[in-house]
C-alpha cells in the first residue's frame, strides 16, 4: 500500500522481450497494492540513432530542436511499455513531461528542473492506473521541449519522488545493487544493503557509475528512498538513504577511476599567485580539477601537478600554453597512464587509521602512491594504471576479507 | 509578402537529401518575401515500423497509446527539417500539435479537429521565422495526444490556413497537380491548371488519390485556396477554388477505382421494407455502400445488387449471411472483378448530353456497361475489370481528344 516510483533505463526497455520483462515487474508492483509511477529512458540504442539522423542533416543543430528530437525516445517507450501492461490487464497512461507539467529552465540539452505539478499523476493514481512517464524531458516557460542532460532520467524519478512524497524510487539497472568494488575486477566484491547518499555521491564521483550524482543529490536534499537494483534478477537491491545500520567495516566501497591523467608544471617561481593563476584559468576553460598537489622543486622553485578526466587533457594543455608567460613554468608534462583509487565510508570519520590501513595494503602489494587527497569520507589515491588490479584487489582484501 | 502554408508528406521527407530538397522550396518561398507555416508529415515508413514495433508487443493496443506513440513520427520529421533549415540560416521554429494549440475531440486515431489556438504561430510569423508544425496530431480536452486519421496532415495544412486566413495552401506530393485521368494509364492525359472542390471531391473519392476528401471538403467550407504540386519539379500545380475559368470541355477529369466488388441478391419478395433492411444492416455493420440498383427478378421477386469497398467484402457477406431469415434472399452473390469509370465535371450540370457522350465512347469500344450512377457533377459506371484500360483511353479520347 506504498507509492513507489520505478525508473527503468534504456537498456531494460531495449527491445520487446525486456519490455515485457520490464511490464511484468510494474505488474507485480502494483498487484501487490502499491500505487505505481514508472519513469522510462529511450529504447536502447535510439537516442545516438536519432543523433546520428540530425548530424547526417546539420553538424551544428540548435539545442532546441536536437531537444524537439530527442523527446521522442522517451516517448516511443512508454507508449509501447503501456501497451505491453495493457495486454496484462493493468491499468494503464503514458504521460510525456508537458501532460504531468515537469517545468525546467531553459537551458536546452541540459535542463534542470523548476517545478513539477501533480494534477494529472494524482488523477490517475486515483483512477488506480499505472502512470507511465518519459523521463529525460520537460517544457521550459515558452512550452518548448527541453532535456535534462545526463542521467536525466534518474534525475525524472527523484523530482517525482521527491514531489509526491513516494515511499520509494527504485532505480533499476543491470547490476543487482551498489558494490564493494566492481566485482569484475574483485570477485571476492559483495553486493551493499544499504548505504549513504553521501558515500553514494562520492562513489558515483569516483567511477562506480551506478546512480548519477545529480540524482543523488536531489534525493539528499528531499528525503527520498533510493533503490538500486536489477531488471533482471528478482532479488533486493542497494538502499541509498540518510543514515544506514552500521556495518562491521566502516567502508562501504573501493573505486577506480581511469579516465584521468596528471598534469605537472615544474619550475614555477616560489611567489605568491601562481596557483591562483593556473587554478583560475582552468575554470574559466569549464576544466573541473580533481587532485592537487605542490611541492618545493629545485632552486627555490615549487612544482605543482593535478588531475584532470582524460576527455579535458587538451583543452588543459592548450590552456596552460597559452597563458605560459602569465603563469611561468619551465616545463610541462603529461601522464594517463595513472589511474584514481578511493576508499568511501561515512564512518571513516569517526575511524582513525582507515587511510593507513588503506596505505598499509599497498604498500604490502608494492604499489607506488603518486598522489594523495582525502575528504571526510573518501581516500584517493594516485597509481599507475598498471597497478590498478593489484591495488584494487590489495585494498579490498584488507577491509572486507575474502 | 503572402502568408503561406506548405504541406510535404511522408514520401518527401523520407531521407536527408529529400529533407534538404524540401527545406530548398521552404528558403525559396521564405526569400521571396513570403510568411510561411509548412506542415509535415512522418517520414516515409516511420509510421508502419512504429505500429509492427507496437504490435509485436500487443496485437491490440488501446488507440490512445497507439496515438502517443505515432505522433513522435511527425515530431522527428519537424526537428530535422528544422535543422537543415537552420544549415541554410533560415530562422526557423518547429511546434508539435499541442504547442499550437491543436484541440480535437476524443476519437482517438480519428480525431476531428475542434479549434487551432493562433497566438503561438502568429508570433513566430512575426519574429520572421518559418513555423514548421507536426502534422496529423492534436489533443483533446484531457491534454492526451490524438491523431486525425487518414489524410491527416493535409487537414492539419487546411486547417491552419483556414484559421490564419492564409493566401494559399499548398500541397505538395510526388505528383505535379490533377490531371484529366491517371497518365500511367491514358498517355494523353494533361494537367489541369484549376479545379473546383466539387470536381476535386469527386475526384479524390473516386480514386483519384491526390488530396484527401476531408482536406478539400474543409478548404471548400474555409474557402482556402489550394494548389496541388510537386516537390520534386519546380513548376505551377494545380488550383483547388470555388469557381474556375471555364474550359471549353465541360469535364474535367475522369478516375477509375478498381478497389470495388459488386455484391447481388436475387429472389428478394417483392414488397415494402425488403431494401431498408438490407442497407440498414450495411449502415449498421458500418459498411459505405456505393451504386444501388434495383430490378425486377422472374415470377414476382425482385433483385438487388450493390457495390462496397473489397475490403468491406467480406463483413459485407457476413452481414447478409447473418440476416438470411430477416431479408429472405434465395441466392447472394459477389464478383470483384469489377471496376468503377467516372467522369466529373462541374460544368456537366448545365451540359446535356454529357452521360450519353460516355456511354457512345464506351459502346464504340464495346464495352458493357453493368450498373450506372449519376450526381450533379459525375456519371459512374460499373464494368468489367479486364476492359477498364480500354473504357478509360476511349473515354478520355472522347472528351479530351488526342
Amino acid at each position: 500500500m506504498a507509492l513507489i516510483v520505478q525508473k527503468f533505463g534504456g537498456s531494460s526497455v531495449a527491445d520487446a522481450e525486456k519490455i515485457n520483462r520490464v511490464a511484468g515487474i510494474i505488474k507485480d508492483t502494483y498487484d501487490a497494492g502499491n500505487s505505481v509511477i514508472v519513469v522510462l529512458s529511450a529504447q536502447g540504442d535510439t537516442t545516438d540513432d536519432l543523433i546520428d539522423k540530425a548530424h547526417e542533416i546539420n553538424p551544428a543543430p540548435s539545442k532546441r530542436e536536437m531537444d524537439m528530437l530527442l523527446s521522442t525516445g522517451e516517448q516511443i517507450s512508454i507508449a509501447l511499455c503501456a501497451m505491453a501492461l495493457e495486454r496484462m490487464n493493468v491499468p494503464v497512461v503514458s504521460l510525456t513531461g508537458w501532460q504531468i507539467g515537469m517545468r525546467t529552465d531553459s537551458s536546452y540539452s541540459s535542463a534542470r528542473i523548476k517545478s513539477v505539478a501533480t494534477e494529472r499523476i494524482r488523477a490517475e493514481l486515483d483512477r488506480k492506473r499505472v502512470v507511465l512517464v518519459a523521463g529525460f524531458q520537460g517544457v521550459n516557460k515558452f512550452d518548448d521541449v527541453t532535456t535534462l542532460g545526463r542521467g536525466g532520467s534518474d534525475t525524472t524519478a527523484v523530482a517525482i519522488a521527491a514531489k509526491l512524497h513516494a515511499d520509494l524510487c527504485q532505480i533499476y539497472t543491470d547490476v543487482t545493487g551498489v558494490f564493494t568494488a566492481d566485482p569484475r575486477l574483485v570477485p571476492t566484491a559483495h553486493q551493499l544493503a544499504e548505504i549513504t547518499y553521501d558515500e553514494m555521491l562520492e562513489l558515483a564521483s569516483l567511477g562506480a557509475q551506478v546512480l548519477h550524482n545529480r540524482s543523488v543529490e536531489m534525493a539528499r536534499r528531499y528525503g527520498v528512498n533510493l533503490e538500486v537494483l536489477s531488471s533482471y534478477e528478482r532479488k533486493p537491491g542497494t538502499k541509498v538513504k540518510e543514515v544506514v545500520k552500521m556495518e562491521e567495516t566502516k567502508i562501504s566501497g573501493i573505486a577506480k577511476d581511469s579516465n584521468i591523467a596528471r598534469i605537472a608544471l615544474v619550475g614555477l617561481k616560489d611567489e605568491p599567485g601562481v596557483a591562483f593563476k593556473i587554478f583560475r584559468d582552468m575554470a574559466k576553460a569549464k576544466i573541473n580539477v580533481d587532485i592537487i598537489l605542490q611541492s618545493i622543486g629545485r632552486d627555490s622553485t615549487k612544482d605543482i601537478s593535478f588531475t584532470v578526466a582524460q576527455s579535458d587533457v587538451d583543452a588543459a594543455m592548450k590552456t596552460l600554453m597559452d597563458n605560459r608567460d602569465a603563469i611561468g613554468f619551465q616545463n610541462l608534462s603529461m601522464d594517463d597512464t595513472v589511474c584514481k583509487l578511493s576508499i568511501v565510508g561515512a564512518g571513516m570519520i569517526n575511524s582513525p587509521g582507515i587511510a593507513a590501513m588503506m596505505f598499509e595494503a599497498l604498500y604490502d602489494a608494492k604499489v607506488n602512491i603518486r598522489m594523495i587527497s582525502t575528504s571526510e569520507i573518501k581516500v584517493s589515491v594516485l597509481i599507475d594504471e598498471a597497478d590498478s588490479d593489484i591495488a584494487m584487489k590489495a585494498v579490498h582484501q584488507k577491509f572486507f576479507g575474502e
